[in-house]
């Protein structure tokens, strides 16, 4: 009969086996990232933060990539559209400046599985386009079955440098991902696990471009989207006061999943 | 400030509302079940069933099913291969006769991740092709990026009838469906949570075909599966003594997620 | 050295071998059928007529289908969206009443390339939902890198019956569908080949569901869609005046090529 | 009602309008490719080469290769994989050396279109994976419907440099792709259209890895894939004797269709 062993690490199915977990084994892929940033109303944004947080700026970052040679798939590929929010988290032993995962679209569920359970980033499921790419100028799409609810364009203005390029490798160089690893009761309502993590991670910057940024959020209804249209219809409701940021760049992301932890 | 709310039930991500459970609200959707079970080598199998169980018959099920007119995904279709054992949980408080679920594979992300969270199926992802159906033959294929790993095939020679086609309704009408729900420490090794839960479902059945079935697992390398070879791999290796049982049956099934709950 | 046989049919590529036309064989699929018709303004309709024939009614017809159980393709499945329009083909020779496709969407590429080669049928791709069901509500959706562009509903009633049934049973069993094989220049202006097609095609209807029926097309961008946004905004643009038809019809389709012509 | 304008070029459907091809206009797309070429049988492989070519090698190229920022595609991607043997033709008028396509594999279908109508490269679809890179390591799959029927691998042990890379960039930078453009009789055998085309292409290369490659074709029943199993067991059939040619480029293709041409 199957019996887990302490050592070892598990995901469901665990019955197949685990893995042994090696200090300084990170996940590493290469990462083309369009990133746009906006203010927003501040009381809007704040209803979907937890209490447990402060919204240090109100301002929605929302980062596409496009992600490669991801080493723990194989060198295999797939998209990401993360929703984040710069917070600092008020525990009564954690004082963090970070940003809260609104939600995070992926187009491959491996990832959205990991990333749920083992770091509490809030993964769902979204067919997302490549990078569309003519000369200067990119743009993507996220939609569900045939129904798009976010477009974002670019348009190159020319590789950022000096100490503008420098604080943004800084930015990228170390960020604070913060996520609230929630499963609820069998048959709910309530919790079996409720916690605030913390998920630092990196992206070695290689080259950044400068340009203009926009975006477009689009409603949906519960017949295009059942089990999402309440996110989507929530971030396209908070207003688009202005872009505070718009880049595009490119490195290697690195995650070390061994250096996340629960935040109090 | 986002708070939560006692008496709503809630998934990653948290913040962005939960809803109320009503008593009797169930999942319903149409299937078209492909049933094949094989009888296999007792020990082997045993090494993938958690020792709280107890292994009735050693035999492998294997249901292929295409899911439509999903009321919560409203009126989408996916497809779902399931594979289980009939066991027997022997536990401080329980003794449950039921089909303990080895693996389950989706094609869609959004079942999958309820499956995994709320009710603990061990659900994962394949490319799963729709029933290729000529005449009185059956055939479809589970992949991973352009890698097969299982293949079914079914010929059908007439509806099935009397005091069989009985047994097979009694059996899928009332099934004890059985899941490990296993989440672990953030930075592992180890759980945050690990139940065994018990998931009544049943299966409305209008139609049985009885027939001949076959089917084959591939082995699979790292690089053609890097998350999953395993799996596939501890699945192929089991030997296929004699299929015991091959059928197609279309109906309703009911999914009841409030009448889930842990066992001990 | 490859030679063409000159009693075989072949396709591109053709060096690997033809197949033997057999009288009699046919193409056979299931089919679920979600037609809605509307009225709209005849002139304008009549600009993507061509000027051989004599536009019968101004009105549109639009074709969901989904189709399975095809045999030339081992039982697989795809879904199909065809616009049409009532005609008669004016030639020298030829008198025909009969159906002219404007356009077809096909998610699978296969019998695409067959439509447009062999028959003339103006094919092209598009992703093309399953159509979503949930008691007596239909819909579905076409679109082309997470842009939309056609959403169609359907509320059933019931069952058609009576004269009403007959004749929807007739219709149905006999379409002369029209099509334009046009190959161009290799480097273009001009045709290598044009003529003017019949592909006689019929549907034994089952079942017949009444009902109201309605549907939009959205206007795309060249960035949305650079080959297709014409022929989408095309029909976005012609008024949608009356739903005259909205019906929802099972049954098996028959394709008969060698029956197939040019008109004259 | 709808004339055509003899200047314009145009596609089915013919009646939503054409374009005007401007002198000039080409296609450019980025391209990621990587060639294995192997020495196999010369009397089996001239079993797929047309009386009217004389194989210069007995060598089968095999040529994978990722597009994307493609200009008329609104800077979108696909991936192909591209199958040719050099050879030479042998017309009354026309003496060329190139590469005969036998076939072309890709995974959208609106090149595929383009390509077969416009200038006779036999495309037809399938499901080819993006590049997986793991350091030096790469691979790939091409399947249809969960079927795999090839796999590549390569494993690059740096740039290429020196004479070696000038040949190759002078061979991709010049390419003679041959194609035969076959439209078949409405209700066939026998052809409408059928004429043997040149189509200019060349690669930009900007850099270029050496390494070693592996490829390996599987064979397909008729139930894995009914429309294109005698294509690849024919090519599976092809002894590989040795690998002759394995390099990974990078750089822009570009494509003049208005520099091809009938020969004879």
């Amino acid at each position: 009969m199957f019996r887990i062993q302490d050592n070892l690490d598990y995901n469901m199915p665990v019955h197949f086996g685990g893995v042994r977990l090696v200090p300084g084994t990170v996940a590493t892929q290469r990462a083309t990232a369009l990133v746009i940033g906006y203010e927003t109303a501040r009381e809007e944004l704040e209803r979907y933060i937890p209490g447990e947080f402060e919204l240090r700026i109100p301002e929605v970052q929302v980062m596409f990539s496009t992600f490669s040679r991801i080493n723990w798939l194989a060198g295999s590929c797939y998209n990401l559209i993360n929703v984040s929010a710069p917070v600092r988290f008020q525990g009564k032993k954690d004082q963090i400046e970070g940003d809260y995962t609104l939600v995070t679209w992926e187009n491959k569920t491996e990832p959205i599985l990991r990333g749920r359970e083992q770091t509490g980033i809030p993964k769902i499921y979204a067919d997302i386009e490549d990078l569309h790419e003519m000369g200067s100028y990119f743009h993507t799409t996220a939609s569900y079955e045939g129904s798009r609810f976010l477009t974002m364009h670019f348009e190159a203005t020319g590789p950022m440098a000096g100490g503008e390029r420098d604080r943004i490798q800084a930015a990228l160089g170390s960020m604070n991902t913060l996520g609230w690893r929630y499963i609820p009761k069998i048959n709910g309502p309530g919790a079996d696990l409720s916690q605030f993590i913390l998920f630092p991670q990196r992206m070695e910057v290689e080259t950044v471009l400068a340009g203009t940024g926009s975006l477009q959020w689009y409603e949906m209804t519960w017949l295009e989207h059942p089990t999402q249209n309440h996110i989507v219809n929530s971030l396209a409701a908070l207003p688009i006061r202005k872009v505070t940021r718009a880049i595009l760049a490119e490195g290697m992301v690195v995650l070390d999943r061994m250096a996340s932890r629960a935040i109090e």
